[in-house]
């Protein structure tokens, strides 16, 4: 049962506040501990409603379900966060369907009602891990729940990189960069870069090249445990980044090596009961529904 | 220890001769007991040699490894028919190097050798069970072990099917047809049709969609353990058939449904130690190698 | 000015009856000399108008507009074959929104009226001329306003074959056939296999592979006044058809030849004014429209 | 006939000297009159040779003939340079064959030798002009021969913006960028993005979208005397820059206006006599030749 709950909302967000305050005044008088994240609601205005605000790394310890009011960058981001606590996680969305952040602001109480009294599913779902390391010190150490994209920065040439998969060298490219994402992320710019629909299921990573010079070069979808590493090949002339989620972001060039493997523990995220993934795709794709 | 061999080649295929010729001297002198398949060597002359020629399901229950000689289509031939039997299986190309057929004519001899004297890597992969249905009553019931393809037979009009995954309607389409293939078929019909290339060591299957007329529409990787079914909608003006690795073919209509699940059984191919899947991606699909 | 119309319906197809019932009114009452296509309006109660059901060849001759009721479908066979008298079409849809059939049943009186005083914008599209020979003998001679198709037939495997452009060798393929489409045809069959949107105004070919087996072969953009020549290859293990418009079809193999090149005469579509072509594409590919 | 000859190179780029003093060798001796680019030979020794060095402007209006020695990329800049001129080019490439530097250097003398003779085809393609403005002050004014790329700058983010053809509304997108090609640059930048291959005798210009968030975004060929115009879109977070031919950029963001249009003069390229496009593009594409 859930007691103690988390609400997350957007980055400087006071657009979530009508959500927030709403889930609170229902939260609070169903007898529930609630807790803000300090992160992301410091400016709401707790004092009216007698709840903590709270540093986001001691929140994810003092609480059994997370609430994540935005959109799926917002989810993005709380689950990289709080990924350790092994917390759930429950998002809804201000106003556009999201495929993380899914459930609308409309049902929020009822779903949320539902969930409270034991009614939801539970998926777990892969979460990577990012190193970059040069000569053998490590300089960034982040996780990615959509993808790790190495791409070219503000040179208009392309990047020369080589790829190894668990230590063994699967080939080298000249492209725009290349894009490393877990079945979450395969709704997202690897969608946009021809990679396939991972179903969330899958224990796998994709990894799908960005424009490559060689059009031979394709998609490809390794199990969930390989190690990939890559590396600016000497001949790249140009600059490149790293980019977790779309959201944090490292420089790199000839010397460094971006090394990606799935994190040992997994997003937890709930759904109401009867929750159906390829609805989900149906409607974000539009995707023809059953011919009449 | 191999000590019985069976020895399949290609259909009618008088080209394979000289290498089953070299073949067969070379493991008689080698004191091994070899076998040929009915099915494709009842032209070859056996005399010559002493050496029996059985029908291929008996064959495959007396030995316990199994050579190809012919290409990929060879091999994928005898894959299908003989995986219960669980016998280990080496391929050797003639002339083209092949994705499943990758031992050279060359190097067959010293290749045989080490792995007669267990110098070698079993790699198992899997095979897909189909099942075509009408009113209940099972009509046709075969393996695949690249892919499972629904087409559009020779109308010129798309079909419109629709797909279910574990009982869950997955969409509708209207298209020329889909994909729905191993790891191993990842990089036969499905590569053409723009699929994502799958690592043969995933329990996984993808479904692509053949010049689907929703251009959202996208490749979908299953779990290997998905029960996978299409049934032709309504609406449905074409006539279409089921291919089974471009070998076997059925023709469906309204009414009927073919499933497709993962075999319980698993190819089991050998390869020489080292044997490297990246180095044959790069040979044959002429990727990039290491920039110099 | 337009005096003397005639009505084309979807073939077989009662759906179009009340349409041209309102259409018939419409033009009675506004003096028009109405005349009905006997193709695809014979059996149309007729008897209730005073109307002719004339032969469509003749009709062409006859009138100098021609308004189509139907579908895209019915557009395409219409535009084929009163090509050469020059004549005048108007496109009105049975529901959906067409490419061709451009005009909304609700909005069909009003445009009528607007066109019929003047108020109205003529383009001219490209139509292909398609001859099938074999052995100097033409054995197949007829347009196609969408595309001409060489497609694989009920074989399950690829075909092989040679094309040339303006009797220059351009390429060998395998592959389940290619497309050659005009601009009109770029938004149809061809935009499924993978190929660019060409603007109506231009005047070229696209050549265009379906799932070809080598990777780097691409949509091939031509001249409009080239000659595109096809020949199956004597690899060629299956056998093709070529299909026009999705609706005229002819079994070829080894020693035909297919000729395909830009017909004289140009299909005339008749718009309303201000009619944006863009606005056509944005709905009909559901582009996202000016961003708020 | 051409009897005054300019010498072009790469840039700082010692590698293409031992071609140069080849060709001055062979033009001198043939009684030509040959100057040099001050802007990539300055560091040529001349001395030896008696030939004068020339600013590329003033260059280009003293010499009936231009002979590039490098790459494409050095084919690209020249052309840009001198197309006012209406001086034709010819490319000799230092190693690997290119699409523009099409003759190596061991047939250089040779081919060279039958064009002063007059054995030449002469090629005419389009080149694009680019402006960019901001509140009506023209801010960047240049050429490209290949392409015009909109691309997002080192942001993580897409860009959104609006494209315009000859002052309609095309579409709004949001993308990694956009890119605009001649049929010369249809085998550049814009083939890796999944462009069409354009026929080097097309008067047209694609439009390639970047990683198009809307999945039924395509390619789009307009005329090659329309004029295209993007703007950022005021949702637009991310930054963008305008590239020309991989090798001019620009910083862009909202209020700028970039116009594209093709350029009144138009490069004119050499080729020997029987010069086949159609057999460069199978040789730099890997096309399967004509199958034995």
């Amino acid at each position: 049962m859930f007691t103690r709950i988390g609400i997350f909302g957007k980055y400087s967000g006071i657009e979530s506040w009508e959500s927030i305050d709403k889930l609170l005044q229902h939260l609070i008088s169903s007898n529930k501990t609630v807790m803000l994240d300090d992160a992301s609601c410091h400016d709401f205005p707790v004092e009216r409603y007698g709840v903590e605000v709270i540093e986001r790394q001691q929140l994810a310890q003092q609480i059994d379900l997370a609430v994540v009011v935005g959109g799926d960058g917002t989810f993005l981001d709380v689950a990289r966060s709080i990924v350790d606590s092994e917390t759930p996680i429950l998002g809804i969305n201000l106003g556009r369907l999201g495929f993380l952040a899914d459930i609308s602001p409309k049902e929020m109480l009822t779903t949320l009602d539902d969930i409270l009294a034991g009614n939801y599913e539970c998926e777990e779902r892969n979460l990577i891990h990012v190193k970059i390391s040069k000569d053998e010190n490590e300089l960034f150490n982040e996780f990615a729940f959509n993808d790790v994209v190495i791409h070219k920065t503000d040179s208009p040439r392309m990047i020369e990189f080589e790829t190894f998969v668990d230590g063994r060298f699967l080939n080298s490219q000249r492209s725009d960069g290349m894009i490393i994402n877990t079945p979450t992320g395969s709704t997202a710019y690897a969608l946009s870069a021809g990679g396939p629909i991972l179903d969330p299921r899958l224990d796998v990573m994709s990894l799908v090249s960005i424009n490559p010079h060689t059009m031979s070069t394709r998609p490809y979808v390794v199990p969930g445990n390989s190690v990939v590493e890559v590396r600016p090949h000497e001949n790249c002339a140009g600059k490149a980044q790293v980019i977790c989620d779309g959201q944090l972001s490292f420089q790199i060039s000839l010397g460094y090596s971006t090394t990606v493997k799935r994190h040992k523990k997994m997003v937890k995220m709930l759904h109401p009961k009867g929750h159906d993934h390829f609805e989900l795709l149906r409607a974000k794709l539009h995707w023809g529904d059953k011919l009449s």
